[in-house]
């Protein structure tokens, strides 16, 4: 294993220390229970927007804290979900009287977490859950996971929150924003946990992992390396298989990088994926390309595709100044 | 090689394709020859930036075109020298009367290229040659490289034209930012470049490189792998040799990641250059930490400090809007 580490066990907590003093102007880390909060205070009576989950993923969550996004973000071990005290003292330390809006990744031990804490919480509170990644069946046994479509839906909601929606109404606004969103992505390679070192599955050197998650877990299949062109046909087709977007419909197309890919393939990649909407005449009118949901150094790609209509295009162009998202602020 | 690409002759056009596509608000791409510029013309007079150099390195350059740093940007194929008709091209196209500033990293190929364009182009035009890798001596025949303080130089060259300083004191602003800027990259693993096909050098599962530049070529020296700590010890150690930054100054830290390295590794790398700083009196007061300047996929980062007068600062503040860097606007 080759990474920039001194002890496997206290790898999260330096490179978090490291995050909070790089990003001092926006946000501010609690060591004990971990999380990640915003540098100045949101006002009294909005939403708390919370969201939180294994580390290994980053900038997700941590880089979505910041005006306009997330109140604060628990991240756990690697791959690993936090505890429900995190999220429990998270929602104390900067909830202002409007409530707590959890958003969740749809894993078992990140949704038990999350249920608990929201059980322990004295304070109105509502779930999020994302499930995005439409390489599983929609009635899977443990339900579809939350991938790079979570960075959609966290900035849709916490727009919404900035801007005075009340609980219910981000509430609602976050599961229209995961409905109206699918994502599939494929691996190149696999990464390395550190306190595994070494990669969680092998691939051969003319082998991809189609439908692959971002915990190192395998795909949908294993199958024979192809042309980008290809690649891309294989997740356009599960993602329209999903969502169905219509002629004449908009919609953000998020390119989104594993780790270790480079930003010229990711390029590259969105090319093909917009030609191929275009030519259905589906309007891509705003764009994300770029590492935002990674799975430690692996290579790879997902595509994410979220329909907008006004509101949810509205709530995506407003403002927000976090670590790895910035504009109009 | 495990890349998403078609063929290897058209990584670099369809990459460039789906670049000016994603940010179309930002940029637009000149096929023929090859140079992405700004989509909104610069006002009549102010100086025009323009950089390039191989591709393989993005977001470098093309990332950086736009409002508050550059007005065009000439992309090579990959780790290789864009040709003069590009630079010549780009600049009669987005001169505006102010005269053209040309940032040139300090390898043998891109100084000719700039050069003979300069020789060619019928308007007031200047060079900044950026020198910031510390890894080789002053005194080495090819002179030192130019690396990630590029992005430095850019960034505040870039503000002061688009406040409206004139052509000479682009020039030496440029010239004084380079003065007050050093890097020094260690790799954990090499990129492997398209037409290759394999990786440019080869370390061993125990071994890094140790003052490596960005086009997968061999380093000062490779050395056994060691920990983040003593890793960093190093880095800095070169830094300060060089650059000697005083008790009480303020500094830039920018830690680069060269592609495959996950941000989680990065931050921690951040923390212990911070505090090394700290310790010694000297005052971080603006980071900037992520993968700015890669090497493809690479595994690896650099640290780059720019020692900061006040006016370094305001113009590293200044409002900036690229499709890699945003801020203010």
């Amino acid at each position: 294993m080759k990474k920039f580490l001194n002890r496997v066990e206290s790898v999260l907590d330096e490179s978090l220390y490291g995050f909070a003093r790089a990003h001092a102007d926006i946000v501010k880390f609690n060591d004990l229970p971990h999380f990640i909060s915003r540098a100045t205070p949101s006002r009294t009576g909005k939403v708390a927007v919370i969201s939180g989950g294994g580390s290994g993923h980053e900038p997700l969550h941590i880089g979505f804290v910041g005006a306009g996004m997330l109140d604060a973000a628990c991240p756990g071990y690697v791959f690993t979900s936090p505890v429900p005290d995190q999220m429990l003292a998270a929602a104390q330390a900067v909830h202002t009287g409007g409530g707590v809006l959890f958003i969740v990744k749809n894993y078992a031990g990140d949704v038990m977490n999350f249920e608990i804490a929201a059980e322990l919480l004295d304070c109105p509170n509502a779930r999020v859950l994302v499930n995005d990644d439409v390489s599983l069946p929609k009635d899977h046994v443990a339900g579809r996971r939350g991938v790079a479509g979570t960075l959609v839906v966290e900035k849709m909601v916490g727009a919404a929150a900035e801007q005075g929606a009340d609980l219910a109404t981000c509430k609602a606004l976050g599961d229209k924003a995961n409905q109206a969103t699918a994502s599939m992505g494929v691996a190149l390679s696999c990464g390395t946990v550190p306190a595994l070192g070494k990669p969680t599955f092998e691939l051969a050197d003319n082998e991809m992992e189609m439908g692959v998650g971002i915990h190192g877990e395998r795909g949908r299949q294993t199958l024979p390396l192809a042309s980008a062109h290809d690649i891309v046909a294989h997740l356009v087709k599960a993602i329209d298989e999903a969502l169905n977007p219509k002629k004449g419909q908009s919609v953000l197309l998020h390119v989104n990088g594993f780790g270790a890919t480079p930003l010229m393939e990711l390029y590259l990649v969105y090319q093909l994926a917009a030609q191929h909407w275009q030519q259905r005449g589906v309007s891509v009118v705003r764009s994300l390309v770029g590492n935002y949901t990674t799975s430690l150094d692996m290579a790879g790609c997902s595509l994410t595709l979220t329909v907008l209509d006004a509101e949810l295009l509205r709530l995506w162009d407003a403002p927000v100044h976090t670590a790895a998202l910035r504009w109009g602020c």
